[in-house]
């Protein structure tokens, strides 16, 4: 009989580098910084680019369709394989396999290949729907995203991974897949709703929180000038949450997540859950920033995290115009989602906590009448009852 | 105004490790393989296991599914979340996006998550269609390749991809997605058909052309023990082609291929298109013996290969049983095989040739003209016109 055969260990390694752009007006004739991404001298021939638009971009910015057809008309190194297709924005389009269905028909249709590109231009859901599409078409044609919103160019469209909700699960389906490059343009920032503004922003406190508090002090000390819509202090903001962002995926170690820690995930899994039991009335900044404010909550409870750190937190939410409740917070339902989300990162349990501003810590389990407990605070406090209750439950925590 | 803000050039570097083991009798008791691949030290609690079973597989080893179940019920610390899925094999289940979608429904319905196993037990398309399940699913849970052919032993589930045709066109739809692991058993080889056993072999020749002349010198030596079914034979075989495939992923530099070049796709523009326009008639390596004997004329017909090394190739796919020649290797269509083939890899098109037995060369196009000659040539020969055609093609050609 044959012999043993030795087992063979198998390594792998795998380089990805893609660039992460700030400017204004995009597709402006004069602006070179699309041609030159797409441009690579080293390959010849003309490059293929299929793009896709959120509606809600496409709505506010009329003729934003027009100049990105016009830009890579003007590039003759560039072909434009159709019109933009514009799809749904928002939360929706993250439920629709048809869409996924609908681009990647288009790739194949239009034969973009592994070295043509898509260009998606919309929210962080639009981004995330098409840039599933991306991956999985031929195996990964290049994405570039141009994120709109500030959630997108702060946080979700920086990052390496994509998804789709199926199964009611949110990001259910998806890869993780850099870029091949994000152009974050500024300027569409302008038309942003009030709520879409400031909601992005719980993504900067939260990353303020776990890694940097001198940018807690920044965002504390311009709460107002963000709030009312200081363009040069939103772009620091964006600026310095990206960075911290791409900081964590490059050096943490483990960026496409094979283990069960998930320090970015902070206040998330009350904030999936609160957005999936509101049928995401609540959207994912304004869901952050309420998952936040509970893991505050619970983490001085729980006689983690100072009162001082934490009253400034909640001060903060409320100085940029973010609820720190909503009543969903006091159904049974919402511990449900520890499990949840337990099963979404896979393996054991572990929630990243706070010790102070700008130092957070892992835990393996959560106390569930202290979760509850937590969920009243917030209740009374935004009731105006903060005060009494507030001295109460400390004192029933201590 | 805001200053510039100036570009983050992110850098990600992943490393994927995973053993590729060779083993009899996977599923019998005594056998400790299975159950320390997926025991890990470093994680408490029990591991959740979904099993899928290549219907073909099932019905050649009856046994199995039940010994695969009593195994896994044997260790406490492994849990058989259902009872092994019984799904088509064969390329008909890479047409069909409802298998992949009730795989991506079991993972939720059974609460797998990145962290619990996906095994996945059959030909190179059942675990081509199942890697694909598991690869989006959670954005990839730990998938097990346990593959059951020649071919997939080899090659294709020792690699890194996986796939599933969409658009009638193969693999449109997949991921790069290291495996978790892969475990050979050869056991379960000695119930494939002769055409399946033989045309596994296909890869080996390829990967000795590229890559080892020695490798092509055990080949012809044991050309006929081999398609007469040698175990031990068939094991060495096996073995130093998924070795040689392993080391070339591991250290050509472009494991996700994100270059043009796909050196390990010799023969392939041609044999995609023939398994395409036989409708699968012709299995994966048939076409890919045909590939080969095709892709080897044309570089003899353009004085690239010499003719002893030519007919020693010719020779060797003879000896094992593979046909070299099908009448659709005359078709028009044939032709148009070139231009997906670019369409797939992206880029320029780049095809792999060869200079002598065990050296690869890369060309960036092919004439048409004497890929119909070759394909002539090869139709004469399958008709026992062999020499004088030669002769006259070979003068034509110089």
């Amino acid at each position: 009989m044959t012999p043993p055969l030795r087992p063979i260990t198998q390594e792998i390694a795998v380089t990805f580098r893609y660039p992460v752009h700030f400017t204004r007006g995009l597709f402006r004739p004069e602006n070179p910084l699309l041609a030159q991404t797409l441009a690579r001298a080293d390959e010849a021939g003309p490059k293929k680019v299929l793009a896709v638009v959120d509606e809600g971009v496409a709505r506010h910015h009329p003729e934003l369709t027009r100049h990105l057809s016009a830009y890579l008309a003007a590039h003759p190194g560039l072909e434009l394989v159709a019109a933009p297709l514009v799809v749904p924005g928002g939360e929706a389009v993250k439920n629709s396999p048809e869409t996924v269905h609908a681009l990647q028909r288009a790739v194949h249709t239009h034969g973009i290949d592994r070295h043509s590109y898509l260009l998606a231009v919309g929210g962080g859901a639009v981004l995330d729907m098409a840039g599933y599409a991306a991956a999985t078409a031929h195996r990964g044609v290049r994405l570039v995203r141009v994120p709109t919103t500030v959630l997108a160019q702060n946080d979700s469209a920086v990052g390496v991974k994509n998804g789709v909700n199926a199964f009611c699960k949110k990001n259910f389906l998806g890869t993780f897949a850099p870029p091949y490059a994000v152009l974050c343009d500024l300027d569409v920032l302008t038309t942003l709703e009030q709520r879409d503004w400031v909601g992005g922003l719980a993504e900067a406190v939260k990353v303020a929180l776990l890694k940097d508090a001198r940018f807690f002090d920044f965002l504390e000390a311009h709460a107002a000038a963000l709030r009312d819509r200081d363009a040069e202090a939103m772009a620091w903001a964006i600026y310095r949450c990206a960075e911290l962002h791409l900081e964590h995926i490059a050096t943490a170690g483990d960026p496409f997540e094979f283990g069960s820690s998930r320090p970015l995930d902070f206040g998330h899994w009350a904030a999936h859950k609160l957005e999936a039991v509101t049928d995401y009335r609540l959207r994912h900044g304004e869901a952050v920033a309420i998952g936040i404010a509970l893991d505050a909550t619970y983490a001085h409870l729980s006689g983690r995290l100072p009162r001082g750190d934490w009253q400034r937190i909640l001060a903060l939410f409320d100085a940029l115009g973010l609820a720190t409740y909503t009543p969903e917070l006091e159904t049974g339902a919402l511990l449900t989602g520890l499990e949840e989300f337990r099963e979404h990162l896979g393996g054991r349990l572990t929630i990243m906590l706070l010790d102070s501003i700008g130092r957070g810590v892992e835990v393996h389990d959560m106390d569930h009448a202290t979760i509850r407990r937590a969920a009243q605070l917030l209740g009374a406090r935004a009731k105006g009852e903060t005060w009494t209750q507030d001295a109460t439950f400390a004192a029933a925590a201590r």
